[in-house]
């Protein structure tokens, strides 16, 4: 049941949402069931999850309530550039250490600011607080990177954000099986391969397919990732996806037999 | 904050969501954004929500939390006839009374087995059950009836027919403001209208659009449903909705001119 996992090798987890556009309803959630498949992958037992406001009070019981109870807590939102991020703050405040600017996430910020040509302001500079000690997550979508301290990991809100950092997580976690992954290129958007991606899904039960979308400034494509703790099952799943793709490319080649192939 | 607002007229509300399957990512949750939604329109503050597995202490211990602290507390899931539904069970252990066979529920499901000639089985019976003295909230849909206890409201965890429960408990709550509904009916599936609603919905964002679909036996059509605390925002989408609509019909017309009109 739920009693804490350091006496035997179940490897429990919690998840903290945080934000008030989660709970008015401006925002629907898509992170929960997102990390929720790759524990089960993973043979980590996700026990409870919490949705709660940008209130420093409520992020600090809850924080406290779920990092007693289980091995590992999750964390999403607050951590972004505005007055209304106060995740940093509230995970400090709740190990007792203070939070600060970090100068290796000051450095990254600085420099992918600078590329950009873009001003590093004060608001940007939040992004790189986090409690004193922390190690990073790093973040390759926007850089601004998440933190663990102790047994809990802050991630981004943003679910392209938070599924890189979940993926950076992962195998460091300690966990029943390790999680294969496979990554596969696909030029065509969402849109295009929504539907046949999820018939792929549905008859490979067992896998876990995520789908992240890229824009090159010009159009839309998609890195899938396939994943499963069973080699055949993975390679099983990753070939329909490559023949899924090679059928899109075939149709779209049929309805446009002029455009470059 | 988070302070009880029994000294204040804010009305706060907490979310409990039950079920394994939400926790291993089989399944994911429609519930919180929607009531999330309707909450907010309602003008109660919906402050927490907490996801828990089907295990009979932990739905204890998170609803006797949540009880003590919001005026109302919302439930999702666990009250269906199989063996790891064990809602009401829960529920009575909280309040320290009797999961009893209800009299009247009882007698809605055996009328309605019986109409449709099938046998009032011990696992439906099991949808009878629910803490001595708690009364019914009706179930338009499926007919097992969900409970309110003290403020505790217990529905479903199928959407369709947690959304049903929901429309039947709102207009009986305490809130900031009465939120208007004006129901659509519309003869088509949700795959047909999906994209132009969500742009509606997106062009109208005081108010709330839900969509109900409906199978006839035959074919699916879909009742559309507006909601806004404000009566001109809400005629404002209701019109959109119903101009979408015919949008639709001209263009299935045109398509197929020699259909039914």
């Amino acid at each position: 049941m739920s009693s804490p996992s350091s006496t035997s090798d179940v490897v429990t987890a919690a998840m903290l949402a945080i934000g008030d556009e989660l709970l008015s309803g401006r925002t629907k959630d898509k992170n929960i069931g997102h990390l929720a498949d790759l524990l089960t992958l993973s043979g980590i037992d996700l026990k409870e999850v919490r949705i709660v406001s940008d209130e420093e009070d409520d992020i600090v019981e809850a924080l406290n309530a779920l990092r007693a109870k289980y091995t590992y807590v999750f964390t999403s939102g607050g951590i972004g550039p505005t007055h209304d991020d106060i995740t940093a703050d509230a995970v400090s405040k709740a190990f007792g250490v203070p939070c600060i600017h970090e100068p290796e996430a000051m450095r990254l910020l600085a420099e992918m600011y600078k590329r950009r040509e873009m001003e590093f302001t004060e608001a940007r500079q939040r992004m790189a607080r986090m409690p004193e000690g922390a190690a990073h997550i790093p973040n390759p979508v926007s850089t601004a990177p998440g933190f663990i301290i102790g047994n809990v990991y802050v991630m981004a809100g943003v679910p392209q954000v938070f599924q890189a950092m979940v993926d950076n997580v992962l195998p460091t976690l300690k966990s029943g099986a390790k999680v294969l992954s496979r990554a596969i290129a696909c030029p065509y958007g969402e849109g295009d391969i929504g539907t046949a991606l999820g018939a792929v899904q549905k008859a490979h039960p067992e896998t876990s397919i995520g789908s992240y979308p890229k824009y090159d400034g010009a159009r839309f494509h998609t890195e899938l990732v396939v994943r499963a703790r069973d080699a055949a099952k993975l390679e099983a799943a990753a070939e329909a996806v490559t023949a899924m793709i090679a059928e899109i490319a075939q149709s779209k080649i049929a309805t446009n037999p002029t455009a470059d192939a």
